[in-house]
């Protein structure tokens, strides 16, 4: 039986200089071959996952990578159905979770593949809390950031994927926790859903000044930094920072529109490092990709139980994908940024 | 018996913006009342250390501690030798190091007092190699740089008090050391007289391109940056950091002079943090002092067998201390600064 698949999928063909669009891509109908050898799937993406690293990965240099290839679908994390099998280990209408990236069908080997229980949890915390950014979350705090009870916890971009899970596994290990976050809105969800003690409207204080004083008054010093942004919110953190504070550099999302490759200007703030003693440490999810059963065996059951707050938001159509990522650099999502195709 | 001292002393009187100078301070010429109490004794003076820590504690703010108050003598680190003693531990003639600062003669209760013995090593070592500056650059490279045979080690300020220990320490951990320094002459005190596998005067190289592309020419990548100096030396050191490199800050003297108070800009690097996995710690001598017994007994030996190099640099006249302080911003010295007065 010959059997294809009418496909469609966004090819990385220019590198952006500042935001991203659709320029930088092309969306192309394809018929994908069914024919399938030994141990291998036919995969239908159901969610795929927009996330700031891949605006990193767009940078010609100066990043933690091999920079994404042109001419390629666009890589990305996604969840899907099987829809045919040649692996003992699959069947068809299994979810899975892979790295298939932003197209509607993939031929996959089984060992791309991960199996999801739709009971256990929804598919979609695959690609949120009990996926990449999760980990990052999790191992970011635990390791790097070795929150003690008492301790300020002050959170960057803390209504986003990673930083709505650091502020929460941060109160469950006894610190207090102060989020920043873009807007009325999203101070809401990380006082009121989230339980925060407290939260930072950066776009309510123009200058750099009065930035740092709501955040001094927020906080009133700072043990744990964890940092998604970068760029000025950080300016404003650094002086802040107590006796041997840890700040944990997650990401740096106000930069990555073209302030990796020419970097601006802000204030030299080492000094700070040494008058208290402070460590910076950059971390990423793939350090830990080897450890996710450990975050698995404590995070899933909280999950499960409902007592942690996974927000998604939804985006709707495959030829969205270039203005969903794009949105992420608007600060348009709180928690996760997902988009069904 | 009633005996004085004729004592001249340093006041420290007024705050710097920028260099510091005589204008900062005032020289008196008192008596000192020689009555001793029990366990008391009068020091007199013999070196006096001038160090790039005094100068940060002449900010208002923003620095490790509480500011050295106006209208007090100087303080610094002294090695000197007992005149009179009403103490059991020491009697007149032994040579000390006490914390006593800018002044001829000082009245000393024993405990502020560490007996040195002139047949060991060279007593102004107390003031180097064998003190603060020896404890900061053996327990900044050991435990935050943590030294792996096959490492590259860049120091800066390699030349200095604190800096030509670090390359010292680093060569004999095994790292391939390359040191920063100001000038022809120090460089070639950097490779020839301390054996260091290569060196950048960073005056040479006028572009910020152009310095960063000395290092990293010179380095072909840094595993532990040792930073003394901080500013645009640093600037261009960090993009060059390789996988989970350490930085340790130790100190910023480029911006000493008014940097602290009012930051100058420059290119924002956190994000090399992440690419890397890199971690910057701040490291300060206190926080290590009640370990000096660990460094004492694996460096002492070194100094005494003739092993480690330990450069000093004089300036004669008790009249001249605070022009050799600034002398420090200016990169005068070579090894440890001292004062004989």
């Amino acid at each position: 039986m010959q059997t294809t698949y009418q496909n469609q999928q966004w090819f990385y063909v220019k590198r952006p200089d500042g935001r991203v669009g659709n320029e930088h891509y092309e969306l192309r109908k394809t018929e994908l071959d069914g024919n399938l050898s030994a141990n291998e799937v036919i995969l239908r993406a159901r969610i795929v996952s927009v996330d700031p690293y891949i605006r990193i990965q767009q940078h010609e240099r100066n990043t933690y990578d091999v920079p994404h290839p042109l001419g390629i679908v666009q890589r990305a994390g996604v969840v899907g159905e099987v829809v045919a099998s040649a692996s003992p280990l699959f069947q068809a209408g299994d979810w899975v979770s892979a790295y298939s990236g932003w197209q509607l069908y993939a031929r996959c080997h089984q060992s791309e593949l991960t199996k999801l229980d739709p009971g256990a949890a929804p598919v979609s915390t695959a690609l949120g809390v009990l996926g990449m950014p999760g980990r990052t979350a999790w191992f970011g705090l635990t390791e790097a950031g070795r929150p003690r009870p008492g301790d300020t916890l002050l959170v960057s971009g803390a209504a986003g994927a990673v930083g709505s899970l650091v502020a929460q596994f941060g109160k469950r290990a006894g610190c207090r926790v102060i989020g920043i976050a873009g807007g009325p809105e999203k101070c809401k969800f990380l006082t009121e859903t989230l339980k925060l003690d407290g939260a930072v409207d950066y776009r309510a204080h123009t200058t750099p000044a009065a930035l740092r004083a709501a955040i001094q008054a927020a906080t009133g010093g700072v043990d744990i930094y964890f940092d998604n942004v970068g760029g000025p919110i950080t300016d404003a953190v650094i002086p802040l920072i107590k006796r041997r504070a840890r700040i944990i550099i997650c990401g740096a999302i106000s930069q990555y529109d073209g302030g990796l490759d020419t970097p601006d200007l802000g204030p030299r703030f080492l000094q700070h490092m040494l008058f208290q003693r402070a460590t910076i440490q950059g971390i990423l999810a793939r350090d830990f990709a080897h450890r996710m059963d450990e975050m698995l065996a404590i995070v899933a059951p909280w999950v499960k139980s409902g007592e942690i707050v996974f927000q998604e938001t939804y985006v709707d159509g495959f030829e969205q994908l270039p203005e969903a990522l794009n949105s992420l650099f608007e600060g348009k999502n709180t928690g996760k940024l997902l988009v069904r195709v």
